[in-house]
């Protein structure tokens, strides 16, 4: 029996539209716009929201109003309130707003490290090593989140060992758990299932969440080969937001509603509110000005029936003598 | 160890949009274009390829070249040609054209049935049965799909013991395999594993291909789990072209070109040849008039690398002072 048989077994998700979405959208999205929708999904259920990231404006200007957002929500108590921290400063910048934990980035690769950060891996983990110190003895959590932990997408392979030295270094400065990202929809499950075994067999103390995002199609797969091996906590983001500017035009983050549709139907207890999780959803094309990727969104949930053709008032396309299947 | 850790175990691809896909375009695809594309989808190394539908003209007129298609197509050896048949009729002209396996469907709910069908699940079984006399005998392989194996848009849940005694009925008149299919996105992991595993232990004799629907994002994570139960043959459709007439918008069914690049990470010798796929679903686009549902067809597969900023001629978007997970 596998572990997926095993009903009700109660999972942590964590919602980062807030942040790993709005970040990659061109257009600013209002600050009223951001605080309603955080305090929204703050109803929905989540372990977890990722807030903001306290980046400096210039780099992300979607983002610039992370102290505004921080301050204007209003924080249900038992969700855990993270925001993204890259130094010192944005570390401090969260502090003030009060956030529960600091999640802090960089990459498994160094090409992808650079390319993103523009830095080396020794120098961000230089960097993050300066946050954990400031941060640590004031009681706020620190998540270190590695990137492209699956796959780069300039160096392809990233090797386990290499992803789980990074977890080592971290760990023996004393964080508090690790995210491991499928910065580039590159994992796959055999892959993912191995990882999390090797990942949860060495750091099994510290909680360890998966973030995957959908880009080639393989998010809920990927979910399902980490529950496999046990991963009890996901990273998604509302209406699948999010991207990736080494994939143009493909869907980015895993999207939370299609991922609690399929984990509720599998029997597990992901604690998230899947009817106000959808509602939520359906406001983000005003809010963003497009159409998301999410799926279910245009679907429907499984449960929401059709009226036979007799009976509906709109009756759907019918095909005589011929056969769908 | 799962079945999933079995490296190199064979798996039988079968490429359905030349049926599935083409029935559902409002615009006719010229008759050359569609034996250009399946003489492209021969040479891909499909176990199966599903020509047409020889249905009533008028019912499907997206596919009312079936003769010219299948009399057009360059056949190679080892590939079966399948094409659907809803009637003697329908079964005489696929006779006539020398296809190797007639694909006859019903619905396993009732409410479908009528709506796709308009007839009864008896009056549709009667009907199929008239086929099934009139093919066997003739050297020409049987096979049944069954719609809304998983799940029917107007009535919900089919139990497996309904669609287990609909396969025993027609097993009992002596089809050679059969095809449980999604036909709206409605299966979930779990209910697929119990589903194929309870088929294969009453059928286990004849072949059993899988037809999922991405209408809800599951299509590949559902694969996983029939690969759990045993399952080792998959319908697919090209840049996951075809629909849903209950799920407006959404995508259609399993893209081939993801089932292919997720399954051939993951260890399995699926014969297809994924290259020669993506160049034969780049061309969907023009043939068809629009964009295809595929994620990878714009993502590019996990080996498809990109060049670090530094030396890209056209760099790719670069966060400063952020972090992108």
């Amino acid at each position: 029996m596998n572990a997926r048989h095993q009903r009700y077994k109660p999972l942590h998700l964590h919602e980062v539209a807030p942040r790993d979405g709005f970040q990659n959208e061109a257009a600013f999205v209002d600050t009223d716009a951001k605080i309603a929708l955080i305090d929204a999904l703050s109803a929905c259920g989540y372990a977890k929201i990722e807030v903001t990231s306290f980046t400096s404006p210039k780099a992300i200007p979607a983002l610039r109003d992370a102290e505004a957002v921080m301050h204007g929500i209003a924080r249900v108590p038992g969700v855990v309130y993270t925001a993204l921290v890259p130094n010192v400063r944005g570390a401090e910048r969260a502090l003030s707003c009060g956030v529960d934990e600091v999640n802090l980035v960089m990459s498994a690769s160094d090409s992808h490290n650079r390319a993103n950060l523009r830095m080396t891996r020794e120098q961000s983990f230089a960097q993050l090593r300066e946050v954990i110190d400031a941060v640590r003895g004031t009681g706020i959590a620190i998540n270190v989140s590695l990137s492209t932990a699956m796959g780069c997408p300039m160096e392809g392979d990233v090797p386990a060992e290499t992803v789980l030295a990074w977890m080592q270094r971290f760990a023996d400065l004393g964080v508090h758990g690790f995210t491991l990202c499928d910065t580039t929809g590159m994992a796959f499950p055999s892959q993912v299932r191995d990882l999390c075994e090797r990942a949860r067999a060495r750091f099994g103390a510290l909680p360890l969440t998966l973030h995957f995002h959908n880009t080639r199609g393989m998010a809920l797969a990927n979910t399902l080969a980490a529950l496999d091996a046990g991963i009890d906590r996901f990273d998604a983001s509302l209406g699948g937001l999010g991207g990736c500017p080494y994939a143009p035009g493909a869907t980015g983050n895993a999207c939370t509603e299609e991922l609690v549709h399929m984990l509720e139907l599998d029997g597990y207890d992901t604690g998230v509110d899947l009817a106000a999780v959808l509602a939520a959803a359906a406001r983000l094309p005003a809010l963003i000005g497009h159409d998301v990727p999410s799926q279910l969104l245009k679907a429907g949930r499984r449960s929401d029936l059709h009226r036979p053709p007799a009976e509906a008032s709109a009756a759907p396309r019918v095909v005589v003598d011929g056969a769908r299947t």
